[in-house]
């Protein structure tokens, strides 16, 4: 048996934009060629983006990725490329008992000579966390192998690993040589590892290598990491491409008896790298995706702020944030100055805009006061960025964290809840301070100006709109605070769990109040990226209206 | 054979209240009991209240149903009904193949004599439009059929009957005297019409009456209307109870070669009187299970704030309605007469106050010129309700209706779109001038001031935030707009089909391109009543990042 050389290209393609995606996977397959692949692999739903929700039940969504598919097939042979195998994702039309189902499948299409060749639609349809697969597609029931160069290749999408029987199962008595699993796989802490053990046993049970091809990038609430691998049929590792980038993964598919080959390897990232460049390209993506080229946030000179505009400078460059500091009576001089040096280290826009004037311009008429008052300064902040906002063009970024989203603790409508992105939605206030200290040992290793004043990093915690008020007036301490949510959101245990690991009663009833009361707020917060095992949204479904409580 | 009463006990519990809803049945059954009812149905998950969404998932809560029902066993032989067989709805436990399964069941327990002495599995589980049943729930495989007093009874669940084969299928040959439909079926324009008829196919299929009893009440975006009702085994309408309200409704099973009784019936209300009412009730219900007695919202004197505060004045009394008008200098001396006008025939708490002081705040800081400086004066008028209800405790309403939500023509975060609950958000323009002479021709009818000033349903709308504004200076006639909205929202159509109903394709193209990029604004609105067959929100889920566009 000739070797096979394959090419797995984890591209980054953008929802909806079905012509774009074809031309990343045109320009990816000239790539691959040009390195004398002849098999190329491509992510699941590579033409349409992922995920498409409703869209895919438009027939006129339907009908644009179908002719998408028959375009690009055409455009290789006219590229010069019809000699190679393509396996894309994209979808394909469903029928129950011959009639047509509403809803299409999420097909792998086999693209050689100018024609969809062959055809694999995914059998086991995701229907938990984020996902809604069983809302918008039909099921696939037909294994798919296709002979590639005389090397027989099994073609597989996504949950169709995740799930014991099914294609895989039935794919162990078929003598394919090479496994293909064409990914949208979202990125959360861990998933790299939990992926790669899972890639092994898969590899193991149908006795052939692996390949995973995946693809990087975000969408709205998810952020795809890429992180291609290939594993061994001893489950060995072979070739593993980087996360959160552009790649192309080459690899040659051993003769009989050959032993595998050993391609590329790069070391995988810290979970806190990891976590942080989820966030960087959620929040880039986002901005670049929708048409801006440029955010604005307040910069109150508080950790959650330095954070976020650290972000946003390595998203899209510190010339393309503009930092505004909104000082009232209650601000310190601390503050002011910590937020001028975050701009300053990040070459941002910044600026000052004092709300004194309008706050009192609001208290003449409504004489507000304990927190009333407070939420008013804040809302203040809130009007004011927007404004900003509408005149310029910046998008609002807002740089609230995930432990004030749990427990409600800001203020609905202010600067740290508004806008388009919130990077920090699903990083909770430990983390926060983590990733701070990782980024600035990031830029000290590199030689470069540390983005964030240690002051911001180290001082306590305050929202400054009382005099001498820190977050702990409010909350229990934020290392408490945060295992109490993670044991309580992350992991859904009920009252009696958490007493049993040893929480003490009072402060868990507080913080399961807080977190039932805030649904509401939550509901209307911006779009941020999902970095852990349950994010608040589409990941975690709760009424608002609801009298449950733990007890 | 003896004759058998039924009662359909109508009630209306809330989400989570597992208590509440557990004294809710036992006084049903005690009024059934007193009726001489023997057998007791109970809407679908009536212990736990529905849509419970992930709370289903929880330990905790599974645990708390299943003590509920076994209490309920126990309290209803207590209070002297243990003779009373009752079938109601809540949670069941699921194995797969023997092992426990993360998800519960939609389980309709058959109470009677202390114990759940025959129980059955919703088997068809929707997992599309606001549905997301497959997440939640485990589906059931085995067919339920009960002995009552010599009369077969068979028992299904709500989407059981809409979907072909399954358990109704199996009932047509097991002989079963009556059909049990426990339902927790929401509101939309028209369902009545296909439930009925739905309901007498059934009843044709297992030859024997259908008694269809469904909960009533507003849970978030939903609406349950009640309308519980009984159709002869030849499709005859026997009995009905009215939509929106607690019933019980009585029937007696006839005896072998009885012709049916006739019970009970009521004319259906017009759809402009449901769509008015499942408003008033999403509104009501909102406001008082979420601990709430009282709302603000701001009174411009244009239709929508005027028909939103008359559903709040039927909801909760015109004196729990707090309205306030906030002039600026482009407002007309007509709105702020309107205004008062309003808030006079519904006696609600009115105030005036003015934003001219605070705008002029702002601008001497930002001075805003344009879209901008308008949507400044909107915001100011939503810290000013924000900063009301966190000084007085009203929930703030949001005004915005479906025709502003679906083009994006709404400041984000203005007074129209901030606070809990907006009723108007599922009522198109059109529809909220229709349904404001709908309810002025009820109080004329029944001798009282019309809520609705006539001014404010004749006057051209505006946003009134420069001089001379007029919503047609920016969107095609609400006419028109609507019937765009209608084919490209609610029917999915493309702008293939729109042009082939003969649309204009300049309208089409301005139309659909607000709608695709208004997107982010709906994913922050507040909750609003579903009253059409597709309503924004996790009725439609569409990405916020797309380039995808109609061509």
């Amino acid at each position: 048996m000739p070797t096979l050389r394959i090419a797995l290209a984890q591209v980054n393609p953008c929802v909806g934009d079905i012509a774009g995606n074809s031309a990343l996977v045109l320009a990816a397959c000239r790539a691959a060629d040009e390195a004398g692949a002849r098999l190329v692999l491509l992510p699941e739903m590579v033409i349409t983006g992922y995920p498409i929700e409703d869209l895919a039940l438009r027939e006129s969504f339907q009908r644009a990725a179908a002719a998408a598919v028959s375009s690009l097939a055409t455009d290789l042979v006219a590229g010069g490329l019809g000699h190679l195998t393509v396996v894309l994702g994209s979808l394909g039309t469903a029928t129950t008992n011959g009639a047509p189902d509403g809803r299409p499948t999420n097909r792998a299409h086999v693209l050689k000579g100018g024609a969809s060749v062959a055809q694999y639609d995914k059998h086991h349809l995701p229907n938990y966390g984020v996902f809604d697969e069983r809302r918008i597609f039909a099921p696939g029931d037909s294994p798919c192998v296709i002979d590639v160069d005389g090397v027989r290749v099994g073609v597989v999408i996504c949950e169709d690993i995740w799930q014991d029987g099914g294609p895989v199962a039935e794919m162990a008595g078929r003598d394919v040589q090479l496994l293909a699993v064409l990914n949208g796989s979202p990125f959360e802490e861990g998933k790299g590892r939990v992926r790669t053990e899972l890639a092994r046993r898969r590899a193991k049970e149908v006795s052939a290598p692996l390949a995973y091809v995946n693809m990087w990038g975000g969408q709205d609430d998810l952020v795809f990491d890429g992180h291609s691998f290939i594993v061994g049929a001893d489950g060995k590792w072979l070739a593993n491409a980087p996360g959160f980038a552009d790649a192309l993964l080459l690899w040659d598919v051993p003769g009989d008896d050959e032993a595998p080959t050993q391609g590329a390897v790069v070391d995988f990232a810290s979970d806190d790298e990891q976590v942080y460049w989820a966030c960087v390209t959620g929040l880039r993506d986002y901005v670049i995706k929708n048409g801006f080229s440029s955010v604005v946030l307040g910069m109150s000179g508080g950790i959650d702020s330095a954070l976020t505009a650290a972000m946003a400078a390595d998203a899209i460059g510190g010339s393309n944030v503009v930092g505004v500091s909104m000082p009232s009576t209650f601000s310190s001089d601390h503050s002011k100055d910590d937020a001028a040096d975050l701009a300053k280290r990040l070459g941002a826009d910044y600026r000052v805009q004092p709300i004194a004037a309008v706050v009192d311009a609001f208290q003449g008429e409504l004489a507000l006061t304990g927190v009333a008052e407070e939420n008013l300064q804040a809302r203040v902040r809130g009007v004011i960025l927007m404004g900003i906002s509408n005149r310029e063009g910046h998008l609002v970024i807002a740089p609230g964290n995930k432990s004030e989203l749990a427990t409600g603790y800001a203020t609905i409508y202010d600067a740290g809840s508004i806008g388009g992105f919130a990077p920090l939605k699903d990083v909770d206030k430990s983390r926060v301070w983590q990733l701070a200290r990782w980024r600035n040992d990031l830029a000290a290793a590199r030689g470069e100006v540390p983005p964030i004043p240690e002051n911001s990093i180290t001082k306590a915690p305050s929202a400054e709109l009382r005099p001498g008020q820190t977050d702990q007036d409010s909350l229990p301490p934020y290392d408490l605070l945060d295992e109490v949510l993670d044991a309580y959101v992350e992991h859904a245990e009920g009252r009696e769990e958490l007493l049993a690991r040893g929480f003490d009663a009072a402060v868990v009833d507080r913080v399961l109040a807080l977190v039932d009361r805030a649904e509401w707020k939550r509901r209307q917060y911006p779009l941020g990226p999902k970095v852990t095992a349950l994010a608040f949204g589409r990941d975690r479904r709760l009424p608002v209206t609801s009298r449950w409580r733990e007890l």
